[in-house]
C-alpha cells in the first residue's frame, strides 16, 4: 500500500485561505514520504480553463523533478458553478459533465490514472429517479471519455455532503446500471464514520473493484486524531491485498488548520500502521 | 431600513445541500414578509453560464409576481475556479474579472442595483503589494463596467475568509484609490464579530458610502442566537439615518439547518428591533 | 391537529428501567392533556403473547375511561427476537411478519387504527437487493392482514438506527413497489435530525400521504430542547392542513429520564406552537 | 485466565446495526487470539426460537472449526418480550423463565457451560418483596433444569440497567436463597464504575464462587480507554487465582463502533496485562 496526500488544504477549495501554489506543494508532501498526490480541480492549483498548456507542462514536470506520482484527480463540486450531474438546470449538467471531462483530459496529460466521480445531489423538487437517472447519464458519458483516456473512474459515496450515492449499496448499483470496464470504486473513512458505518464494511463489500481510499477523521482531521478507528481497517486491507493509494484528504474544511502539519501527522500514523 | 435575505443557505454553495429552486426560495422569503432578496450567483439559482436569457425572464417575473425586490447579487468565490482577482495566476484573474462582469450583467437584467465585490485573498508567495494591485486593477474594470449597468459596487471586507481586505480601513483605502461614483461600501457583522471589532464603528467610518449591511450571529446564525449584539446596531443605523437593506447572510456554513426556519427566526428578531 | 405520546419512556424498551404499568401511564398522560397514545408492542405494557384477552379488555377500558384514543402501535425491533424482516435467517424473518399480525390484531382489538413499518436492515453479508426483497414481501404479507382489521400501515424511515429505509425516497419507494391503499407514510423529527435534513422537506415529498408524526429534538429531547427547529415544521403542516397526530417519541434512549417530565415539557412546548 | 468476547456488539442488540452473522464473527474473534466466546442469545446469532436443529450444528462446528470455546451464553432482556423475571405481569414472568430454559438447552447443545441470571428488574408499583421473591422463585426454577443440562447459572449484578440484584451482597443473598451447588457468581466492572465500586471488593467477597467476569470501561469502551483502572484488577485475580474467561462485553450500546476494532484493541490491552 502505498500513502498520497489530497491538495484540497492547499488550495481555496472551499475555504480561500491558506492557500500556496504547487510549487510549494509538490516537493512539501514528497519531503514528507508521501508516494502520491491526489489532485483537487481547484484554484490555485488545477482549474482545468485557468491551466495553460505550457503551465501543464510545468505541473507534470513538478511531479517528475520531485519523483512523486500524480495518482488521481477530482472535481471541486459545489460553489458558484455547482457541476451538479444531477442538478434539475439541464445547462448546470451539460456544464458538469464538461467539466468533468477537462479534468479526464487534464488528469491524463498530466499523467494520472483515477477520477473521482461524485454523483451529485437531489434539489428539492427532483425525485430520487430522476436524480439517479442524470448521474447515470453523466457516468457513462464520462466513463466513455475516461477510456480513450485510459483514466479510471472511481465512484464515492458522500454520504455527509450529499444525498444521492451515500452507502456502499448505492455505490455497487449505480456500478452495476453502467457497463463500462473503467468503474471502479473507492470509499471515504469521513463519510463512513459520518454515517456511523464500519469502514472494513466497504472493503469486504467492494471487494477487487476497490481502487483507492480516503482516509480522513471525524471533522476532517488527521487519521488517529479524531474518533475513527484505523488500525482495524489497515489491517484489513492488508488481508485482501489492497494495492492502491491510502490517500489522506484532510484539513479543507476550515480556516485553522496548518497543512503542513496535518500531513506530517497523517503520514506518520499511516506509516507507522502499515 | 428594509430587510432581504441571502439565498445562500438555500444554493449548493458552499454545501451541496440542503438546495431548493428559486421558485420555492422567492414566494417563501416574500410569505415571511422579507422586502428583498440579495441573490448568490451559484447553482442552483444563478450562476451565470448556466442561466439562459429564457430563465432570466422567468426570475424576473418571480420577483415581480411575488412583489419582492432584488436588492443586490454577489459571486460565489472559492471552490473550483477560485475567481480569486488577487491570484497569482492571470489566468484565474482574467476569469475572476470576466465573471464580476457577468453577474453585473445579469444583475440588472434581473432589476438589481447591487454587485458586492469580494477583493481576494494572498496566495502563499504572492506579496501584498502585488495582490492588492491586482484586486484594485481588476475593481477598476469591474465598475466602469458596472457603471455603464446602473450597478453600484459594494466593497465588503471579509476577514474571517481572506486576508486582503479584511477591515473597515482597508475598504476605505481601495475606494479611495479607484476613483469611480459608482463603488460604495458595506460590512458584515460576521466579519466584525469574527475580529472583534465593534460594528457601529463601520456606520461611524463609512458615514454615507454605506450602502448595503450584511446581518449574521457568530457561526453565520441568525442575528440574538450567537454573541452578536444587534439592538445597538440597529438603534445607531435608526440615529444615521441608514436607509439600505439590512440582509441576513446566514446558515449557508453547515449541512444541518432548515433556511425556512432561519429566515423565519432572523426576520422575526431583526423587525422586532425596528 | 392533535398530540399524542409515545410509551417507550414507560416501558422496558430498551432500556429496562424505569418502568411503570399502563394503569400509571394512560390517566397520566390524559391528565397533561394529551389527545391521544401510541403504545408500543413491548412489556411491561402490550407484547402480544404477554397480554391476555382479558387483559386486552381492561387496556381498552383504561383509554376509554380516560377519554385518550389509541392512535397507533408499533413493534419493539432489536433485542433479543431482532423482528428484523429483511434478516438473512428464514425463521426471524418468519417471525417478525408473525410478529406484525399480532401487533396488528392487538391494535384493531385495543380501538387503534395505524400500526408503524419499520422495514428492517441489512446484516453483513447482505445484499441491498435481498434485504429490499425481504422487507418488501413482509410489508405486503403484513399490509393485506392490516387490510382486513381496517388498520393502516404507516411506514417509518428510521436512518439513525437502520441502514435500509432511511430517507423519504426509500419510504416513497417501497410504498410504490407495493400496491396497497392501506400503506402511508410518517417521518420522525429525531430521524431527520440525524440525516442532517430538513424536516418539511418530508411533509412536501409526502403530501396527502403524510398521516403520522414522530417529534422528538435531538438525542430524543422533548421538541425545544435539543437542536431542531419546530416552528417552522409547525408552520408548514398549518399551511398543509395535517390531520393526524404529532406524536413525542422521546426519551427512551436512556435511564436517566423522569417520563412524566419529558411528557409535560413536550406537550406545553407544542401546544404552544399550534 | 483465559479471554473471550461477547457477541452483542456484532449483533441486533440493542442497537440494531452494525450486524454480523456468526460465520463471520467466529473466524474474526479466533484470529485475533481470543480464546472464548460469550454468545448472546440474540438475533441474528442465537435466537432460540429463531435457531434450528440444522443452524445449532452448523454453530457448533463453527466453534470447533475456529478452535475457540463456546464459553457461556446469556438471555437479552429488555425489548419488546422484556423477559423481566421480576415483572407484574404473569404471562411475561412465565415467558422469561421458558427462555431462560431454551437459553440452557441451546447453551448446552452447543457445547457451553455457563449462563448468566440477570434477576430482572422492579416495575414501578412492585414492591421490592414482590420483584425479589418472584426473581429467586425464577431462579430455583432455572437452576434445577441447568443442573440437569450440566449448566452453571451465574448471578451478575447490573447496577447500570436496573433496580433489584445491584451490588455485590444483593447476589451473594440471592444466591444463598436458593440451594442449587449450580449457582455461582460473577461481575461486570462497567456496573462497578457505573456504582463507583471497587472491583477488586467483588475479588475478595465472592471467593472461590466467582467464576466468570465481564470486562468493560465507562460507556461500554475497551478496558484501558475509559475511567476505569485494570491493572489492579488483573493483579489481584492473578494472586487469587482466577480461572474463568475475562470476557469482554463493550461495544453494544451505540451504532458508531467497529466491533472488530473494539476486540482487537481489547484484546491487545488486556492480554499485555497478563
Amino acid at each position: 500500500m502505498k500513502i498520497a496526500f489530497n491538495t484540497w488544504a492547499y488550495s481555496s477549495f472551499p475555504v480561500w485561505v491558506p492557500a500556496y501554489p504547487l510549487d510549494y506543494v509538490v516537493p512539501t508532501l514528497a519531503g514528507i514520504g508521501y508516494d502520491g498526490i491526489e489532485l483537487g480541480a481547484a484554484s490555485p492549483h488545477a482549474y482545468p480553463d485557468f491551466t495553460s498548456a505550457q503551465r501543464r507542462r510545468e505541473i507534470r514536470q513538478l511531479f517528475e523533478h520531485n519523483n512523486i506520482a500524480l495518482v488521481s484527480m477530482l472535481p471541486a463540486p459545489g460553489g458558484g458553478p455547482g457541476f451538479n450531474v444531477a442538478s434539475p438546470i439541464p445547462e448546470e449538467r451539460a456544464g458538469a459533465i464538461e467539466q468533468y471531462k477537462k479534468v479526464v483530459t487534464l488528469c491524463a496529460e498530466l499523467g494520472g490514472k483515477i477520477v473521482i466521480y461524485v454523483a451529485g445531489w437531489q434539489v428539492f423538487g427532483t425525485t430520487r429517479e430522476q436524480a439517479w437517472g442524470w448521474s447515470r447519464a453523466a457516468l457513462e458519458d464520462v466513463a466513455r471519455s475516461a477510456e480513450t483516456n485510459g483514466i479510471t473512474i472511481c465512484i464515492e459515496p458522500t454520504s455527509a455532503d450529499s444525498n444521492l450515492v451515500d452507502s456502499a449499496d448505492d455505490a455497487l448499483k449505480l456500478q452495476s446500471e453502467v457497463s463500462a470496464p473503467n468503474i471502479k470504486l473507492m470509499f471515504d473513512t469521513y463519510h463512513t464514520i459520518y454515517r456511523n458505518e464500519v469502514a472494513t464494511d466497504y472493503v469486504h463489500r467492494f471487494g477487487k473493484d476497490l481502487v483507492h481510499i480516503h482516509l480522513a477523521d471525524s471533522n476532517r482531521l488527521p487519521p488517529g486524531e479524531g474518533t475513527g478507528s484505523f488500525p482495524t481497517l489497515i489491517g484489513t486491507l492488508k488481508k485482501t491485498g489492497f494495492e492502491g493509494y491510502l490517500t489522506m484528504e484532510i484539513g479543507f474544511n476550515r480556516r485553522d488548520v496548518d497543512p503542513d502539519a496535518f500531513a506530517k501527522r497523517a503520514y506518520d500514523y499511516i506509516k507507522d500502521l502499515l
